[in-house]
């Protein structure tokens, strides 16, 4: 269904990694691992964002075919460069060893510099070098929007978005670290954490990121807002349940990884409102520990699971799934993009990775 | 001489910090102090780059009043966020305690985890708050160029220098990185990083970034690169210097904290090339050593000192400036210009700060 779209998405990565390997390399050598590095992390990757706003795009009216289309495409993937700042940066700040079954972008650097025999402390650089990379993608996200050939009136109507959508990003990541630090735990801040972090970022602006080229109506706009902020929410508690019962073959993150960083995420929210003082001994025992065991992890998860976070977890992802497909009926979304957004709607909440 | 585009900028970098203060707290309460740090943050500055881009404007034959000054003065403002996003992730990068007289960010953020007693590291902590307020940092000055009130054909103009401009700091940022972990010092080197940091994005740049929103000629641009690229190379020198030499009462940072840091710089490059077979067993035993002692920071300064690195590097600033201020003489540049770029030059060079 989206084979057409995701070729243009790949082609544009592809064109746009290799511009700037060349001109990287322009300024010096030594920059090297740095464009190696930022072409392996977007090799792979759900390209999830773009399709969403190619799915808005089509919501609004956008013509599926031309130069438009192609552009438009164009400035979407920015959306990849936007997420891969938000990754390598975001596993700076939780310690994450890997990434898409790779190792994090500051543990490569900390193993490019030990490789190297550089002198002073690894630890330092890596931690330097993803700081850098991060900043590299953001304003490389840019620079992929600004030569996208979009025209001045649809850059006028993006640009707003796009650091709307990229405030409400850096603020949900800092509501998040905020959270993981807070002495007391809340589902309702856990939840808003999630809107912020993922309900907008994830899937409501990339719609309106698409549909803004397209040229959306106010009721266009609000009508995949109703559709997106069910959805992204719906996205990010599947994403807290695979942080801790996904399968590392397919996550490319280890087991439990949430749990050894000490994510406060909804699912953990509810299970601490319901734990007996045994269980909760349990789990401040282990939570948040560093040098947890796969035993301890299991018996975390099990005890999670005794008190049903998990199934009020996938309850609350079709309660909201089913609200995002209501908001479909909208006679203010195109019929043609229906489909697309029935399929991406799946994609986000039925995923295993 | 700047005392009314410089009325302009803290006028617009205050209302900038209240708006961007009242939009965080609509999203969440608890970010509060991640405004009031970058307020606290940009209260002081010399305000070099937006300075330099008004000087570009104004010698690209840009109109000293009216709509279009104070537009490009709104955007140049936002080099003073790109600068405080420099800052503030070098600083982590660098472990530097202090910035402006001020703990630096990621500083503050411990003791903010320390003082509300909050859960897990503080240390941690304050690198996720750090990390994300300098990406914060990056977002507002887009934000600001795009609310600028500049014509579409100004942003045309300036969009792709500004990613250039950009992506020329970070790599000068890696560089400097990646020169502090090499195994072996060099001047050539470390002039490189010095060109790429600072000579063309503290001065070449900003000019620029004034020029081509006046809409400057190709000749004028390269006019403002030859008088840009050897007066930042000078500046860069200068902030050497003061990295090693400087008061701290006036440069609001640790006395020698580049010796601390073991930053490689042209001046510790052109010692070491100097240095004989006791007094290189003397600097490697303390440099770049985070517990180095007064006495021993004073001992490193007395052999660069007795091997002749500061007065060398003192020749190379003056010669720098003496043909950035030769090529202050082109007719491309506007006569009325002139006595601004000759201070800033004076002001860049000349500073204890």
């Amino acid at each position: 269904m989206f084979s057409a779209p995701r070729l243009e998405i790949e082609t544009t990565l592809k064109d746009f990694l290799e511009r700037i390997t060349r001109d990287l390399s322009e300024i010096s050598a030594e920059l090297t691992p740095v464009s190696a590095e930022i072409t392996s992390f977007l090799a792979t990757g759900k390209r999830f964002r773009p399709l969403f706003a190619y799915a808005g795009y089509l919501a609004a009216g956008g013509q599926n075919d031309g130069a438009q289309l192609k552009n438009m495409l164009k400035a979407a993937t920015s959306l990849e460069l936007l997420q891969a700042c938000a990754l390598i940066h975001d596993d700076l700040m939780d310690g994450s060893d890997m990434r898409r079954g790779a190792p994090a972008v500051h543990r490569y650097f900390e193993n490019y510099h030990l490789e190297n025999s550089m002198r002073g402390d690894k630890t330092q650089f890596g931690l330097s070098a993803a700081i850098l990379l991060g900043d590299f993608a953001l304003i490389w996200a840019d620079k992929l929007i600004n030569e996208s050939g979009l025209s001045d009136e649809q850059l006028r109507r993006l640009l707003p978005l796009n650091d709307l959508m990229r405030i409400e990003l850096i603020a949900g990541q800092y509501l998040d670290v905020r959270e993981s630090a807070a002495t007391t735990s809340s589902v309702e801040r856990a939840l808003k954490v999630a809107r912020y972090k993922s309900g907008k970022y994830t899937i409501e602006r990339p719609l309106h990121f698409g549909a803004l080229i397209a040229g959306s109506s106010d009721e266009t706009n609000s009508a995949l807002t109703n559709f997106g902020i069910p959805l992204g929410e719906a996205f990010q508690l599947r994403d807290d349940l695979l942080g801790v019962f996904g399968d590392p073959e397919t996550t490319g993150k280890p087991a439990g990884d949430d749990l050894r960083e000490g994510k406060r995420t909804v699912l953990t929210a509810l299970a601490i409102e319901n734990f007996s003082t045994q269980q909760a001994d349990i789990f401040n025992a282990h939570y948040g520990k560093l040098n947890i065991t796969t035993e301890q992890i299991s018996e975390l998860r099990d005890i999670i699971t005794e008190v049903g976070a998990p199934q009020k977890v996938e309850a609350l992802i079709e309660d909201l799934t089913s609200s995002a497909l209501q908001a479909l009926k909208s006679e203010h979304i195109s019929e043609n993009s229906k489909p697309y957004l029935n399929e991406l709607a799946l994609m986000a909440t039925k995923r295993k990775i």
